[in-house]
């Protein structure tokens, strides 16, 4: 049982008003300056809250049992603690501030906890969904840069559900090796990259877990709008995460995670006899076209850094610098 | 697949900027005024914590892995979200929002994650300690009102680790029927109670989960002054969560949890001949002597709702109503 005396400012007689900088103080001994700055943040919020809020002994244990309930939740294909960060509004917050967007660009939405790294790379033209009570789509996209540029070869992973709302992943049968709804394809030289798929269908995220609690005592239905999900990878761009949804859901201004923007909302069209013969499926398919926009790592630190010292301005702290885009105190 | 369209704002691009007022508004469909309170607190300050950070999706990802792993750590035995409010001061803040204590009267502190209800009632000057490597020591107490009264028939939890550190529940062989070093004891009528136990020792949290990487990682150590708990029970007057700790122990300034305050400190003594005769102990045996003061419920509803209230006036936050202590939206 080793003990050593640490040298650290003596910690005693804490009070609901000298408590908070005392934790900051302990917790300065990190080395690492950032994760310090997280920190500091994290306690200094997590302790106002407690104090606006009056947290009752009562409160403070249901919130330890709601919490250890989302962890017992999850497994290998289910994230509660993503499903609580979406329906909460960080996840979709989290990703505008990691991913700003000039106007020019396709806008990003929540990740949602769906994607996995099973799917399978498959040729243009491919079919993800093997679905036959689907709703048969031909998807023609391109993907250029904010000048308009064609970029190939670019990684894209598309995911959507089954004609019930359900993804593979949540399949009783589903075991990694039989991805369904889901392939990673690339665009080809002139940007272009297409692939068949099954109109999106709205579903309920998973509510019989305690987020599904939550969202029933908050008086919030689960639903999110119908939508097919849409990751983009190229060296040299910023990574995209983003949706298309179906004009006209019911859940079009209700999503239950918050993802919905304007710029990403599609009228479907329908498959033209050339069309038909071009990209082998049945005249009369539904039809989803859409241009992406991918912005360069470079536009996007730029963005990232200004937005990044103008939170700081407002918070009144001037005394950090910002690496890679992110805000350390300055310990020179 | 029912689907309705729920009567509530449009929700849709949201930014960085809008998002913070459109969750609050959404959850504010909630039916319990109290709950919404906190989810709007709860809520505004997550938001803040990732703007004030600029919070990336890579950091985002490890927080969602922190606390997945905090909450697969959970047993029946161990619970690692009390250990992580414990290790950033939550536990003891909360203690004191709803516990607060006059002047006059014993400080609380922190429960910690070793209590249980399996200690068997006992009979006052039982050995609560099976430990035979342990220091011997008798614990006198009385239990008395702010004006110096005796308190009868009080309800005492008294629980401590063995000589090595260990609480019976971090046994391999507890089984729940088979408590050691706690007990449940009841005042006299002098309100006196006296037990027999071993001297309290450091010990460090366990440090083998997550939240030990986390104190790791801010180069914080996991050790706890020497200690024993106390938690009284009495109609009429408010639950006290305490403990005392040994004068001179290597962690009296630098606890783990920010439990130590100056008026829970104690010095033990020695048994004379006469106490051990009495309390059937040897001679020379440690002793440890306090006298512990309850606050009815009565002063601390006044105390409470008074600092509820100062706390609203502080956040400008005036159309509140305070219920039982704790403050509510006045939705008059």
């Amino acid at each position: 049982m080793a003990q050593s005396k640490p040298d650290i400012p003596p910690l005693k007689d804490l009070t609901i008003d000298n408590i908070t900088e005392n934790v900051i103080r302990i917790n300065s001994q990190c080395r690492d300056t950032r994760l310090k700055y997280v920190l500091e943040r994290l306690v200094s919020h997590m302790h106002d809250f407690a104090r606006e809020t009056r947290l009752s002994t009562q409160e403070w244990h249901a919130g330890i049992q709601f919490l250890t309930e989302v962890g017992k939740k999850c497994t290998d294909v289910r994230q509660e603690f993503i499903l609580l960060s979406d329906t909460l509004g960080l996840s979709l917050l989290v990703d505008s501030i990691d991913h700003p967007k000039p106007p020019s660009s396709t806008e990003g939405t929540v990740l949602g906890p769906y994607h996995t790294h099973d799917a399978k790379s498959e040729h243009l033209g491919h079919s993800i969904s093997a679905d036959p009570d689907g709703t048969p789509l031909l998807v023609l996209c391109t993907v250029r840069t904010t000048s308009g540029a064609p970029i190939p070869n670019v990684k894209i992973d598309v995911w959507e559900t089954d004609s019930k709302g359900a993804y593979d992943v949540q399949y009783e049968s589903y075991s990694g090796d039989n991805p369904d709804g889901r392939a990673v394809l690339r665009s080809d030289e002139e940007g272009l990259f297409w692939f068949k798929a099954i109109v999106p269908v709205p579903y309920s995220i998973p509510d019989d877990g305690p987020v599904g609690v939550m969202l029933r005592r908050l008086g919030r239905h689960p639903w999110r709008p119908s939508h097919m999900h849409f990751m983009f990878e190229k060296e040299g761009f910023d990574h995209l995460i983003t949706a298309l949804y179906l004009r006209g859901d019911p859940y079009e201004t209700s999503d239950a995670v918050f993802g919905v923007k304007e710029s990403l909302i599609v009228d479907l069209g329908t498959v033209t006899p050339e069309q038909a013969k071009e990209y082998d499926i049945k005249e009369g398919s539904k039809l989803l076209k859409y241009n992406f926009v991918l912005v360069t790592d470079e536009e996007t630190k730029i963005l990232k850094d200004n937005e990044a010292l103008k939170a700081m301005k407002a918070l009144g702290r001037e005394d950090l610098k910002i690496i890679e885009g992110l805000p350390v105190p300055d310990v020179d």
